[in-house]
């Protein structure tokens, strides 16, 4: 059965990842004092099949939550090694000896895997003019065939995914974390929430002082 | 009126834009001996009236056609100065005495236009298995706002615009041309396109060759 939403209304998925974007910046800046800029350097569109792929080849750390409201689905992270470490040191001040990560280091990452994603979930629903209570998401790290397999199980191969390639930019240093954001909602319930938006309402809760930098804020 | 289409085949849009990309790189190659690599860099969805923001702050080369058939609409590809001293200069071989082009650097530059404009165009043409007959684009430089009035002038302002930001790599050297594409279908005709493809037919047309990059090939 098709689940149809009119094609002019693609644009609010664009605004749904600018916001979500925008709100993990202010989350990184009030709970963690980290001020950063978070710029979606791709978007795109693939079939739960091509998330392994999609992750890359090896091993990656990643944190899932299920969404037990509209949209449902799966909100996905991950990121590689060399951007966990550099997170963690940059969270401890602590550098990480011969790469690997101690106790400290691990407890940081969580904290930042916690504050990505609640403030992206926060930012989306704040659009969607609703909330989405979650669990908080544990931090793990697998092949990236088996976190595909763990984390989507239970959703059906005909839906889509949205994928957003993401850079979290430093203010204070010239660092930049990379991470790949994977959103696999429900399709019915996801038109759903779109449908009851207008176009014309999400541009007025847009913040008209967000900045527009040539790297594409979505 | 809105103009229906099944979420899951948002997945095709993202093949056409592949599909597209890896056409103007055989083409470069086959008609301007030019090997390159065409990264999309990002996707996203926005109304024809933002076309100017999306487009950047002063003035630019531009060259776009009217498609006469389906799916109707404007092809406009943009780029800045910088990248097309770069393009001519790469293509003729000879240095634009203090940045200012030559007879033979606009030629070239237009012929770049054409090959760019032409295999984007069949790359879609291909996958949507129809044909797009189209004039040959007239390479022009105007400030944004006017490139917008003037491509756009004949479009609804409810339209769908596919904004991709594109590089081409060359492989011979360490250049890359930057690129921003938009295309602004009919939505009704675009949708009427999509709906008639099987996304399992899609995937066979697909080359299993084809490269994926790390830096996202839609």
């Amino acid at each position: 059965m098709p689940i149809l939403i009119d094609i002019r209304k693609l644009t609010i998925i664009g605004k749904l990842i600018q916001h979500g974007a925008k709100n993990v910046a202010d989350s990184l800046s009030t709970m963690a004092d980290i001020e950063a800029d978070i710029q979606i350097k791709s978007l795109s569109f693939v079939e739960p099949g091509d998330i392994p792929q999609e992750i890359g080849d090896g091993e990656f750390y990643h944190a899932n939550i299920r969404l037990t409201e509209p949209p449902y689905g799966v909100f996905l992270m991950t990121f590689d090694s060399l951007t966990a470490r550099e997170i963690a040191e940059h969270m401890t001040g602590q550098q990480a000896t011969s790469g690997s990560l101690n106790a400290m280091h691990e407890s940081a990452l969580q904290e930042m895997c916690n504050i990505l994603t609640s403030g992206f979930i926060d930012g989306i629903a704040n659009t969607l003019e609703t909330t989405i209570n979650m669990q908080t998401p544990t931090l793990e790290r697998a092949d990236s065939e088996i976190i595909a397999e763990e984390t989507l199980s239970h959703i059906h191969a005909d839906s889509l995914s949205i994928v957003l390639d993401s850079v979290v930019d430093l203010a204070d240093q010239d660092t930049e974390f990379q991470l790949r954001i994977f959103l696999v909602p429900d399709p019915g319930a996801f038109v759903n929430l779109i449908d009851k938006l207008d176009i014309e309402e999400i541009r007025e809760i847009e913040d008209p002082t967000e900045r527009r930098g040539t790297d594409r804020a979505f």
